[in-house]
């Protein structure tokens, strides 16, 4: 079994069935477009989508600043792109991020790091990106960008709680804010990881 | 600037100065003839060593998990080696194992990461391993040996502290035991990072 760490990032799109469900074929027809500058964003970090279903994309970082900042920079792009449409017609990703150790078969990559980086992407807001604390220990001091801490969260097949944080991204106004939480407080995990 | 996230591994040899003074040709042909094994054992790991300096050692391994098995197989094999010699010319390294996101150039590696594992190492008793809460995050349910929690640790010219896990070596009598904690309980820092 190869085993190597990388940065794991799970992606895909708040709603898409119900996208589908009302105009499938500008949907499909978005999802491509919007789908170029998404591998666009990664390959330019060194990233690999190692996998896809659907609207789902699965790929690693060698760097886990390099895939935070591919990240932004993708949620931003189509953000200016989605300013074209109705509120009801936006298409925005969730992207969560991780670091595991995982193991590489055939060009795919499997283990705890895949499923929990699908977890934090659950956790992130429309449009945001949320991240493991792991993930936040390295990038924390290296890139200007504002993280609200979310504590350890309860997430599905995974035994122990994550530690999760949402990257703070652009308000409307140009500004940057504090993300708002998905959950209720009562969900969250007292103890952390 | 390239950047990726890897297990850094620092080892160097406890008390090493007082062995030279005392007979240097006989701990300069052990530390070649020890040498050989970490080297031979960081291979079989695909790791590669990035920087030597006397008896220190500093290696990148792909994978977190390799570089823990990698350095419980080190510190295995010169405690057996050492077992010929009187205390007072045993030469045992210590380790200390981070995971970090660091910048290569021209071969070395540089950043955070690497003063992080220094410090590490010089936090593992003699003969043993010290690894920082991301790697114990990633290998404590992959590997069958246990940790002794030191929680976060105050180090030299790192800001915030360190939060570190003692590997559990095998005790004389073949069994596994906690490991000693090398600084007073006083010395140990209150909060986690």
């Amino acid at each position: 079994m190869k085993r190597k760490i990388a940065a794991i990032f799970a992606a895909d799109i708040a709603g898409y069935s119900r996208l589908v469900a009302e105009d499938e074929e500008e949907t499909l027809r978005r999802l491509a477009s919007y789908r170029e500058v998404v591998d666009d964003f990664i390959a330019r970090a060194s990233g690999r989508i190692f996998n896809t279903a659907g609207d789902a994309v699965l790929a690693e970082f060698p760097s886990a600043v390099d895939a935070v900042r591919c990240a932004i920079d993708i949620q931003e792009s189509l953000r200016t792109r989605n300013m074209a449409y109705p509120p009801s017609r936006q298409m925005s990703f969730r992207i969560g991020i991780t670091i595991g150790d995982v193991v590489e078969r055939d060009g795919d990559l499997l283990g705890d790091g895949v499923n929990i980086a699908a977890r934090l992407e659950g956790l992130a807001e429309v449009g945001g990106i949320c991240v493991s604390r792991a993930v936040h220990e390295q990038v924390a001091n290296k890139l200007s960008v504002q993280f609200a801490d979310i504590g350890a969260q309860e997430v599905k097949n995974i035994p122990t709680p994550v530690h999760a944080y949402m990257v703070a991204m652009r308000r409307e106004d140009g500004g940057y804010g504090k993300p708002q939480l998905k959950k209720p407080a009562s969900k969250l995990a007292a103890a952390p990881v």
